[in-house]
Order: C-alpha cells, then structure tokens, then sequence
C-alpha cells in the first residue's frame, strides 16, 4: 500500500510538441541525447491534504497480443483502491494510463477519488506499457527499434481488456460490476478508444481532453497555436502582441556575441547560449507559452511546475507595455520575467535550463517514438493568426527524422484508418470533455454526435481541469461538467445492468 | 479480364474439424506432410450460364498493421466489377475473403452479382492474406512460424480497411459510395468483425453462416455434431441410427487382418487399410458426414464435391435398413455405398482417398495455423445426442499439438476478449444469416440482438445457402432471406447518406 497526494494532473501530450518543434529545428540529434536525460522529481506546491491508498498489483500480459510467435510476457503494473466498492457489481473506474508512470496519474486524477464513494466504485489505474514500471523487455525496452516494436496504443488497449476481463473474473463480486474507462489527454484518447474498439469491455468512457482529430486531414493544424495565442491575447493588454513581437527581437538582439551573452544574462540561463542554440531557445519559450496554456488554472497548483493561480494572467503583466514604445531589450526584458512566472515561480530556481519546459513523470522517449509511428499529429503556425514564427506542418521532413531518430516511419493515414477519423457516430457512450483554454481542444470532439457521444465544453477550463479534485476555486462550469460526467456514469451503469448477458 | 461460373459456394470453415480430429486422433505428424500435397481442381457439375466478369488488381498492403518495425508490403489480390455500378456514389458490396483463393469465392457467391443491378453496385472481392496469390513473403510465407506471423484476422481487418479507404480514395465516384461488407463462413465472421472493429470504414455487414460464437464458454461443444445427426435423422428412416452404429461395426470387423481387408475392399480405398489408419479412417467418414451436412443443398451443386440435390436424403437411402437385422458387414457395406455419394456422384472416381475430403480451393495450413492461435472452436460428441463416438474437448492436448505443429500455442480466451463474445449489443448494422441444417449455427447468431443487429434464419437452408445464386429449387425461405438482406443494404445506404461527414 502506498500513499500520496499531489493535486496536479496528468498533462503529458504536450511532448508531442517538443517532437515536433525540435524535429523542425532540426535539433533531433542533441535532443536524442537529453532525452535520455530523465528529468528530476516534481516539488508539490499546494498537496491537498488528501491521503490516498491504493494496492500496487501486477499482472502478466502478453508482450504482443497481435502475433503468436513472440508469446513473452511482462508485468503490467495497476493500482486499485477498492474502500468505497460496493462488493456486490458496484462499477469500477478504470484509468486508462497515458505515457508515463501510473502513480503520478493516480495521484493527480482527483475527480476519480472524489466521485468513488457516491457511485460505490472500485477505482483502478493501469499503467501502460513501455512506461513507468510497466517495461516488457525490462531496461532493454528502450534500447532499439526491435524491442520498441510493441509499444503501441492497439497494444496497450489489448492490456486494458485483458487486464479487466482478468479482473471481473478473478475478483470475487466484479463478475457483473460494469467497467467506465477515464483518461486525460492521452490516455482519454485511449478511453475513448477503448470504448470504441472493446464495448464488451468498458461500458462507457470519459474521455477528457482527449484530442482524436488531432491527424492529418482532420482539423486544421493551425488552430492548437490559435488557441494558445487567444489564451494569452485574453490575459492581459498587449500579451500576444508582444510575445509574437519578441522572435524578432531576438533575431536582432542575438547578431551580435554582445548580444547573445546579453540575452543568457538577462534570462539567467544556465548554459550561455551560443549561435547554433538559437532554434532550440525559440523552441524552448514557444513550448513554455504552450504550457502555460495548458496549466492555466484557477488555482495555484504543481503541474509541469508549480504555479500561481491563472498563471498567464501573472505571466502578462510582465508583458503589458505599449509595444511601439519599447526597444528589443525592453521587450525581451519583460520576455524573461514571463518566463519566470512559469520557471521560477517558488524562487528556487538559481537558472533556466532551456533544455527542459515539463515534469520527469512523463515519459519522452516513449512518446516520441509514438508520435513517429502512429500518433501523427500535424501542427503549424503561420504568425498571423497565432503570435508564433511561421511553421509549416511537413510530413516528409518529419518522417525522415523519425527514420534517423529511431529507424521507423510514421504512418500518417493509419490513426484515421484504425480509430474511425471525424467517422464516430455509431459508436456509444462516450463522454468528450474539452476545456475552452486548452489547446488540445482544436482536436477534441467539441459537439455532440449522436444522444451518447456527447461533448461537454468548459469554456474556462484548461486541460482536463475536469478531472482534477474539487477544489474552492473552481469555476461553476467545471463543477457542472463533473456533475453531467457522474450522471452520464449513472445512465450506462442502469443500462449494463439491464442488459447483462449472464455468463 | 477473366471470367468464370462455379456455382457452388465457399465453404471453408470444415477445416477447423480436420484440424481437430486430427489432432485428437494424434495424426498430426502424419496430417502434416500430408497438408502440404494440395487436393486437385473442382470439377464444375452444373455450372450456371452466367458469364461473370472482373478485373483482378493488386495493392501494396503493409505486412504488419500493428508494429513499425516490419515495414514491408506485399501484393494483395482483389478483383472488381463496376459493370452495374452508378458512378455517383453507388454503394460498394465488399466481400471479405475467406482463407481461399478470391477466385472461387468470387465466382461462388452468385448473390452479390445478382443484386449488383438493382443496388447499382460496385462488387469487390478482397482476398484474405496468406491465401491464393496474397503471399505477403510469396513462397516463404508458410516457412516457418516467423513468415506466419501477420496471418491474423486483425491483420485481415485492417487490410481490408485500408484497401477500402484507398478505393474510396482514388475510384473517381467511390468518395462517397457506402460500402457493405458481405461474407460467408469465416468470411461472414470477418464481415461481422468489420463492422465490429471499422464501422467507419462499412456502414453494414452481412455476415452469411458466421459462427462467431463457436469459441469457448460461449456455446455448448456438443451442438455441432447434433446438428449434422439431426440433418441425417431426418432424411431417412434409421440413418442417424445405423451410422452411430457404424463405429463399433468398424471395430468389430477390423479387429482381423481379413476384416481390415474385407473393409478396405468394400470402400474401394486407394490405399488399404492398415491397423494403425483405423482412427484416421473413422476420422474421415465423420468428417464426410459432416461435409454433407454442410452441403445439404436443395439443388444439384458442386461444392466440396459434386453432389445430388439433397444430398444426404440420397446418403439414408443406403442405410434406411432395419438396424437390428443386419449384420456388421451389412451394415459396412450400407455405409460404403453411402460414402460413395458424396465422393463418387459422377462415377469417375476409382477409388476412394481418405487423405482428401473437400475441394483444393482452401488454404488448409494456413486455417490450420489460425486454429492454432485465434481461431479456437470447441467442439465435441458424447454418441448419445450425436451419432459419433465421444470425444471430449480438451484444449491442453490441442495446445501440445499446435505447438509441435507449428511453434505456437493458442490462446482460447482471445477471440472473446478482441470480439466481444456474446455481448455484442452495442453494436449496430450486422445481419447474422443462419442455415437450419448447417452444423456451424451452432456457433451463429440466430436470434436478433437488436433492432439493427439482426439475424434471419433459414430453416431449410445449408452453409450459407443465401450467398448462392438464385436457382428454381430454392426454398422460399431463402428468397425470402436474400429480400430481406437487400432491404437491409438499402435502408443502410439511405441512413450513410443521411450521416455523410463532408471531407
């Protein structure tokens, strides 16, 4: 038994991006390197004083449920808190793990733990494959593209079923206990997946966040960098304007070595920046603003860092001057006090490290090599309707990078194909949660489909705000969301029950 | 081009019976050398006049859907006719190939080329992987349990997803044309999972004699093997009765080395009977009992073998003798000339070959090797509501045997897990077509799960009798099922026209 109680959620997509940017500046190389460079363990800022407890278990899965000549199995790591189950086929809540170690998602998915006594549910978390613990090849998981071949979201939902077809058959009472899957980012596009792929399995999903349109030839690539640009444009006079001023700013400040060891200076880096840094420092604030986005809460809380409560409205005010009256300097001045809003924010930060924007739970390389095989997801800029350097979306130099980084091409066509693309109207009982602030909404599911594919928007919400604990300062929006999810949860639990196959 | 006019039907699901008495009676060393010799050509007795005309094309398949590191592609062979179809959004009828040559179910299913008109279809026959030409390692396929490990049904699934997205793709009119996926046998098993598994990709299935139950814990063993007695009790007086007592008869008389001859003379066998063949020989007249079973069509037909119309009323006329007063000879002789309908209608045939019982069409070894992974169906006989000798299902001694076989073990509980088992009420769009007095109902679906999830029974009616063409001495029960079926596509070609998501 083991216990916790950080507040923050699961927030992982974003190192899709950090793919991405990097891959265009072409930074995979020196990336390649420091990703192999776990990042360190997370201060929790405002822990609530929520103790949890949870079994930590472990079940043998097959390492690939699709072929039979590789019939190895590993252990696949779950936690499951059972102290409000009704015994008798009370539901269970089941957690779809995302990208990253299961205990950071269980400790930070607080709306599980405050709905379980009200619906007598069992609550458990699985871990998915090729993260945290849940390694099938143990410390050789990682270490080329034969023992990575199994890392993929159709083999990870093949884990969820079989991992609670196991359970409903082995503990006792959970015969007939109806199973909701819920995940965040990530791991909500996998709920909803599951649901879509495995409804004998899960009799619903809450889906938060969860951005499956996010491919190509779905929704317009621009729109994710749109939504961050209107988040900070919201925050503050002249936010956006602004930041989408400081590029060039940059590019002037920076021609000179004067310059340079100006800017290092006045960002506090801890390694000076040289000419060759230049893309990757870009990268770096860019990823910072995205982050921003998707952590601005209405209260203070230990995301990716810990932070003030509505943190870009804290992040612009360094950021609010006339625009036509300040010089480079000025501008990049007020740039790296915003910076610090969102790295320094507890003052313990001696410098910035301009290698890392995001938590050590998460885990990058895995996700990268999703992104580079089937989680595709194109984004771009073009600097007029988002305050960012203008980027094109590129498959071909992506997937080049993806071949020299890690010998696989992506399949650009194969989410659509497999998952159902904007085509999920036969399917059921699946809730899409999106927060209006987040920018993952550009490729969640926004409006209703159908009676039981629904969509709850929460217009100041950021990501997954919804599947965060309770908490004094939520908005009415968030509140009403997590009341419609549980009543959701209600609806599919009476209709299992009544169409129960017995056996 | 080319052009053909079979009229019997595919019907390839036997297979998994040969596989399994064979590995029951522990012939599988043997069965083995002997699976590699493929039987000979079909003669057609009573070919149609239809001329049936196709185009055979090609299309470059990935080999492994499901990882990145096998990123090869063979040829996979489909063949299509648009002769009928309306180039502005004609549905597509798309059957879903079987583990067989394309060619002889294209030229076997006479119900898709009779309603190519009145639909304005498009037909398409995408041939299964691993079978007649779809080699995805060409001669090497087969080599070794590497070379089979892509031959799945998920595999099969997802190749026929892409291929549709790609036909959608680039035949100029098919952008919006819904497709329908038709099949019979395990053909009807994979057009059901289709729709299960890709429901954006076809907007219905027809899933003709799919015994998508006959996995275990889902039905009773036994109801195969009842249903082929059933057929024969009630085609002749006494010939259920005098088969059961076949068995004994055979051993009583083979008990010498001049019985062993008698016996091998009286069926005119190729080769003659040794004592250690006894159990091979039992095996193949059971599996000649439950051919004609499978068979049992109203109408003249060559299917697994030319043959009478109603078959096995043919069959009881040479057994419809008294059983208490006849002698084991009698009785022998009775049963060999009841043999000799099925393999020696046409009178061609000097002698009879246990090694063989159905046509060369059928990929045998690769079926085998599904059975042996995925494809796990029970059955067994308890001679008391069957007329076979008992035999239990006992999935150990199948696993050691598909493991000496082929390198793999089974996994009896997957099929469930991936296909939902008996709960498949979520799903939407499926008609489950079944024949009274085909054997595989026993596994079908022969009762509506829903209002869309439908099944039509046709009492008098074989293995998917309704996917032949039409032919006079049809029963009025499977024109009526054919009506039926039509109305089906047509409701759900108006229902995804209603739904069409633009882009």
């Amino acid at each position: 038994m083991r216990s916790g109680g950080f507040v923050s959620v699961s927030r992982p997509v974003i190192t899709s991006i950090v793919l991405i940017l990097s891959l265009y500046c072409f930074h995979v190389f020196a990336l390649k390197s420091q990703l192999l460079t776990r990042h360190g363990g997370v201060t929790d800022l405002n822990a609530q004083d929520t103790v949890i407890n949870y079994e930590t278990c472990y079940f043998d899965q097959k390492i690939d449920h699709f072929g039979f000549l590789e019939d190895g199995t590993f252990k696949q790591r779950y936690l499951v808190n059972n102290e409000h189950w009704d015994q008798k086929g009370g539901p269970i809540l089941f957690y779809t793990g995302n990208e990253g170690d299961i205990t950071w998602f269980c400790n930070n998915t607080g709306f599980m733990w405050d709905v379980a006594e009200d619906l007598g549910a069992m609550l458990v978390f699985a871990e998915h494959r090729y993260y945290g613990e849940s390694l099938p090849f143990g410390q050789d998981s990682y270490s080329d593209t034969k023992h990575l071949n199994y890392l993929t979201s159709e083999q990870a939902l093949a884990d969820f079923s079989v991992l609670i077809r196991e359970l409903k058959r082995k503990v006792l009472g959970a015969q007939e206990s109806p199973v909701i899957a819920i995940g965040g980012s990530y791991g909500g596009m996998l709920s909803a997946w599951l649901r879509m792929k495995y409804p004998n399995v899960v009799v619903g999903a809450l889906a938060a966040s969860a951005p499956i349109w996010q491919f190509p030839d779905m929704v317009p690539c621009g729109d994710f960098y749109k939504i961050v640009t209107q988040d900070f444009a919201r925050s503050g006079l002249n936010c956006d304007i602004n930041i989408r001023r400081s590029w060039k700013a940059i590019d002037n400040i920076t021609a000179t070595d004067d310059g340079l060891q100006w800017l290092s200076g006045e960002f506090s880096l801890c390694s000076p920046l040289k000419k060759t840094d230049l893309d990757g420092f870009k990268a770096w604030l860019q990823e910072t603003w995205v982050n921003l986005a998707m952590v601005d809460y209405p209260y203070e809380a230990n995301f990716l860092q810990p932070l003030p409560r509505w943190p870009i409205q804290v992040v612009c005010k360094h950021l609010s001057f006339d625009p036509s009256s300040v010089s480079d300097y000025q501008l990049l001045g007020g740039i790296s006090e915003a910076a610090r809003v969102y790295y320094n924010y507890t003052g313990n930060c001696p410098c910035l490290n301009t290698s890392s924007t995001a938590t050590g739970n998460l885990g990058f390389i895995g996700w990268y090599y999703q992104a580079c095989t089937e989680m595709v997801m194109p984004l771009c800029t073009d600097g007029v309707q988002d305050m960012f350097e203008p980027q094109d979306w590129n498959f071909q130099a992506f997937s080049d990078e993806c071949n020299s980084l890690f010998g696989v091409r992506p399949r650009a066509d194969w989410a659509a194909t497999v998952y159902g693309g904007l085509d999920i109207a036969s399917h059921s009982n699946i809730i899409f949660s999106n927060g209006g602030l987040d920018p993952w909404s550009s490729g969640g599911v926004t409006r209703n489909i159908s009676d039981s594919v629904v969509a709850i928007v929460i217009p100041d919400g950021a990501h997954h705000l919804d599947l965060r604990y309770n908490n004094e300062y939520d908005p009415h929006t968030v509140l009403s969301a997590r009341i419609q999810e549980v009543e959701y949860f209600k609806l599919w639990i009476t209709q299992a029950r009544k169409l129960q196959i017995p056996g």
